[in-house]
């Protein structure tokens, strides 16, 4: 595959992100079929509206479906359900994969890659990692707030064909879009911030200037960093010791930002737990690393989403 | 001090365990002489009621003063204040005590020897470790309602006479004294239950049953016992391996028990945060022992409590 031009492409998990960059793919001409749920019939009648960086881009008409058996095989599936849902994808995936089909999964935290690779075999799992802010507002209307930049990948294998044709898709529509040789590298540089401050946003209830702001949270966040980084590196990531208080110092401008696992427990709603805590955990245990910070938060935040005691 | 027959005692901090523990010695006739603030009034004109094992110890004069200036010199101080009120000590302990004074804490946690000692003088500082469940259910109303065993010791000395007199008059009403060689040993077996228990009764609000229930809280409730144990034995406290295994089985019969700092947490009441994770943590890595769940816990811990974050 050299270009995305007249491929099929479906969107799995039409939420704010499926929304937004599947719905800038078919701002940008593509054939882009959205399997969506509670938005179906707003969706099919009014289309995609999406509010970015001061402009609104409409697509008035949207293919939108209720089963993946009315879209029909594809050529790239862009997955973007929750992970706590990934159970979910036995179910959807199947009458979408012919021979050729792509999985690009935009999904958060470690080990969606291998549970595609597990089911569907390696050679098609492709992910993503999407630096964004976006909120979906209404049925069908997308705020598309800050940042947007996505990294592509392959799953295991440097940059091919096929991640630069979606990489160029995306840099059509002004949606910048880096084709990265590492996916998993850049996995865990990103969990690198998330496991301490979307973490301590749970456990300690603490925002990141509140965690930034109490030298022991702040102290334990480098901590946690620094267990990922060990981690990160015996998986074979060159990640260098500067990384880790370059995200300390980037957070600072970021202010009283609460995380979208903050948001989501404090909501009800299901947590990451297992893609942001769970998995980072168990394939650092697996390398050979020590993460007993990362043990006990994880352990105490299973327990406090399970017990749904984020909501006030 | 070979007894306390004769010697003037008294109590700094008349909650429930200085009404209890002192109570009795005056219903065993010893000059006891209560510091109160608010439940002088009551106790001055109705005394105490103690309910203790289905019994009813009635004190219908007790000694209760405002201020320690008119209790002035005494033999024996007993301080059950919580200790998160200590720094109250420098204003309440001087009018109190003359070149004989013996100042015994019943205080809970680490790190209350020390801080009498740094001030009034290793010599006449003890400690005892109160194993008791007991409320303060009205002003001067205590029911004692479980256990009530109390662990007397120098503090950083063998067993001595006034320990044995301290011990002495307890066992004479029916409250059962131990003489133990090693406080600070006793100390840290008792905060390898309360480290865990009460810590994730805060960080994950779990009551010792659900604790139990989740595999994950109970294999990180017997790590962080390792990492107890650990420390306490790097600080020359010989506590065997099996002592680990012994609380976490003794916990399953305590049911859904709420720990009191989950109590006084939810209460918005002060947490005893220093006392039963700082100062262990502070010991500890001091002896070299590597105590990162501790680190952790209790940097959570501390944010939680001073954010006020346990009232529902």
């Amino acid at each position: 595959m050299i270009s995305l031009k007249g491929k099929r492409i479906a969107v799995v998990g039409s939420g704010a992100v499926g929304c937004y960059y599947g719905g800038m793919l078919a701002h940008g001409g593509h054939d882009v079929r959205f399997l969506m749920r509670s938005d179906l019939d707003t969706v099919r009648r009014d289309g995609l509206v999406i509010h970015t960086k001061g402009e609104v881009v409409r697509l008035p008409q949207v293919a939108a479906y209720a089963t993946p058996e009315e879209i029909g095989v594809v050529d790239v599936v862009i997955i973007a359900l929750k992970t706590t849902a990934n159970s979910d994808l036995e179910r959807l995936l199947p009458p979408l994969i012919g021979p050729e089909t792509t999985l690009l999964t935009l999904q958060n935290g470690l080990g969606n890659e291998e549970f595609l690779s597990a089911r569907w075999g390696a050679g098609r799992v492709t992910g993503a990692l999407c630096f964004v802010c976006i909120n979906r507002t209404a049925p069908g209307v997308i705020h598309h707030l800050d940042h947007g930049t996505i990294s592509i990948g392959e799953f295991g294998r440097p940059v091919s064909e096929r991640v630069n044709a979606v990489a160029a898709a995306f840099n059509a529509v002004n949606v910048v879009a880096h084709a990265v040789d590492n996916l998993a590298g850049e996995r865990w540089r990103k969990l690198l911030w998330n496991i301490p401050f979307n973490g301590l946003s749970i456990a300690a209830r603490a925002n990141v200037a509140e965690v930034l702001a109490d030298s022991g949270l702040r102290n334990l966040a480098r901590s946690l960093m620094d267990e990922g980084l060990d981690a990160a590196r015996r998986l074979g990531h060159d990640i260098p010791d500067e990384f880790a208080d370059w995200q300390i110092d980037r957070s600072h401008s970021m202010g009283p930002y609460r995380s979208s696992s903050m948001l989501d427990f404090e909501a009800g709603r299901p947590v990451e737990v297992e893609a942001i805590w769970g998995e980072p955990l168990r394939q650092g245990i697996k390398a050979g690393a020590s993460m007993p910070r990362l043990d006990a938060l994880y352990r105490v935040i299973s327990h406090l989403v399970a017990r749904g005691l984020g909501k006030s």
